[in-house]
């Protein structure tokens, strides 16, 4: 395996890819440069059926006892020399596959988990407010996106048109968004279901959610800032949302596992986690290759242990495939900042890429890609591949 | 048929059942005090396995074309002595066969459309401001609901619990709802999809809507009053959305087809429709068989084909099975208010049922039952059935 590797041994992240030649996804783990045939290992089971599909859904459905078992199995089959035979027969070169969105959303709920960036966008759109409102440290803050403009990483991402007004235009104009944005985020991928009317606890996160990806909150902020009182953020983010094509199982990410920031007020008790959800991630957002931030995740006041355990507090159950953000990651330094937004307080103070050209928001032919790494077993790195768009007109 | 069916020849609304003794759920139509089973009439044909299934998305997926051609065919069924043979053999009672959910939701969608239900809101929830808020005029409000706790009429309704926070609280407090409230709705159901990127035109309504149902969304007042700011209803809202089993076909709706009120400012050339979409409909709403409301649904603000038309004009593309809410139709009357927050102003001014009993908001035992009509073809009235739900505390 070459060094540095973001899918060494120890990662094993799932994805769904399509072979040079042949019309059938299937599910696979990548390993190295490499994606391993999950279909073909288990062909002929039952098993093999539900990974020879065109999303993980079927096999998430299964439940955290298969997943930890195909898990251990894969490690083994890639560490064991006898089966050396089996796994050299299903590889294929990443480079040479085609990639596809991992999972069938469900439902998709867009968390605000950032201290900084809830402060920060409270700054730029509620001039002379309270930057953070008064239910923000009690509760995760989110809302409903919509999941059937989740798109892979990769998709061209259309510049949206809508509605936008100035604080001293006379009437709202219709045009292409001016104010074109990105969220640095990370999303979680929901396995088992649950039961409609029974809340799941903080501690029982991992019994539920699979793993992590990351995500692309696509954000045209004009459009946003007209329309989103008073019911929250619409047209502004749904033309597309974009995801990473490969989960990282939490698996992988138990070395990652650091406490939240000091919570303060302290939360209602359906909100206490009993062991730490919080993770040591590191992002990183470029822009037509230049690096533009380094978010850190580790600083996110809320865990998504707490996002879920919140999000059915009140009853709402979980389908296999339900997907959450965990809202832009935003860290203290200004190049930390997860949107251009942020980064360019709403365009007063724009970037300077190395071409020499400047930023605002986005251009059109833009391209941008996250990556982002976390300590894994064994003092590797668990990296997660990248999500990344073009900007078409 | 019986004098003053909700289900005239005129009507041919669409669900899913299961008949007494079988397994096997399937669509249907449903004609005076009997479902005629498609799949039975359309047996040994593609069609027919599009029907003989659970929810009526294959069917929907098919198109306006086929949409048209099935209920031609059924009408002919119906009103051709010569068919008789077959429609008997495939008739049920209605009170004979388990209902199911209609459709399987992909993105639920919820709007704002009534000007009155939105003006009061704006009293109540922000006092001393500006009740009806700047963009109101100009654009449909809306935003995402969670597609997978929609469900089947007659679904019990679990008291949800959650934070609440009143305004002289010093903190928020957990506990089940105190403030469990109805909002009578009508809610489209998107049979044809369309693709990423391309708007769907005001007047293209009906190549992608298939038909309207009744939608009780249940709404926790106290959760939603102290999460709503700034990203809209999450909590507040997520734990139950009721619909009716049978999906009326917009072809059955011409007769009652009107123009929306006159909408002033003039909405942007995208919001214009050639042909009114307004719905000359008569709701009742009745809490444990009183009528506490009849609110009328062509006083709507906002059409159901420019709801559709903003919800695309960002490129976000539509998929079958989609599902949106007019919002609660409330008209100028006190008693034409679609609420409990509105009817009783909050709880300022309690409601008295035939039993003596008041109420402002829902208690454990209550059963909401909504019904509505329309004008239909050849001077009957087409129904729509009920939504219904009771409360377990």
């Amino acid at each position: 395996m070459p060094e540095g590797s973001p899918f060494p041994v120890q990662n094993l992240p799932y994805g769904v890819f399509t072979p040079r030649g042949s019309a059938q996804p299937r599910v696979g783990v990548a390993i190295g440069e490499f994606v391993l045939d999950l279909s073909a290992v288990w062909a002929g089971t039952p098993l093999g059926g539900d990974l020879a599909t065109g999303s993980l859904n079927r096999f998430l459905r299964r439940g955290p006892a298969e997943w930890a078992y195909v898990r251990e199995r894969v490690t083994n089959l890639l560490t064991d020399d006898g089966e050396r035979r089996l796994v050299e027969a299903n590889l294929h070169r990443i480079d040479e596959v085609k990639l596809h969105l991992p999972v069938e959303v469900a439902d998709y709920v867009d968390f605000y988990a950032s201290e900084q960036h809830a402060t920060n966008l409270g700054h730029i759109f509620r001039p002379g407010g309270e930057a953070l409102l008064p239910n923000w440290k009690h509760l995760p803050v989110g809302y409903h996106g919509r999941a059937g403009t989740v798109v892979a990483s990769g998709t061209e991402i259309r510049r949206p048109s809508g509605q936008r007004k100035g604080p001293n235009d006379p009437a709202p104009v219709f045009g292409s968004s001016v104010k074109l944005d990105i969220e640095a985020e990370l999303g979680f991928v929901v396995g088992a279901g649950s039961t409609l009317g029974e809340p799941v606890g903080v501690d029982d996160f991992a019994q539920h959610v699979f793993g992590a990806v990351l995500l692309n909150d696509w954000s045209a902020r004009d459009i946003q800032a007209w329309e989103y009182v008073p019911l929250g953020p619409f047209l502004g983010k749904s033309f597309a949302t974009s995801i990473s094509p490969w989960v990282v199982p939490l698996a992988a990410l138990e070395a990652a596992r650091v406490a939240t920031p000091v919570q303060q007020p302290q939360p209602l008790p359906y909100l206490v986690e009993k062991e730490p959800w919080g993770l040591d991630l590191e992002l990183e957002v470029r822009l037509n290759g230049a690096v533009i931030s380094r978010p850190p995740y580790a600083g996110m006041y809320w865990s998504p242990a707490q996002m879920l355990a919140h999000t059915t507090v009140n009853g709402a159950s979980l389908r296999t495939g339900d997907l959450y953000g965990s809202g832009t990651i935003s860290g203290a330094a200004a190049d930390q900042r997860g949107s251009l937004i942020e980064l360019t307080w709403n365009g007063r103070d724009p970037i300077t890429l190395p071409d020499g050209s400047t930023r605002t928001f986005l251009q059109d032919g833009d391209t941008v890609t996250m990556t982002a790494s976390a300590p894994g077993a064994d003092g590797v790195r668990i990296g997660f591949g990248e999500v990344t768009g073009t900007i078409a007109g």
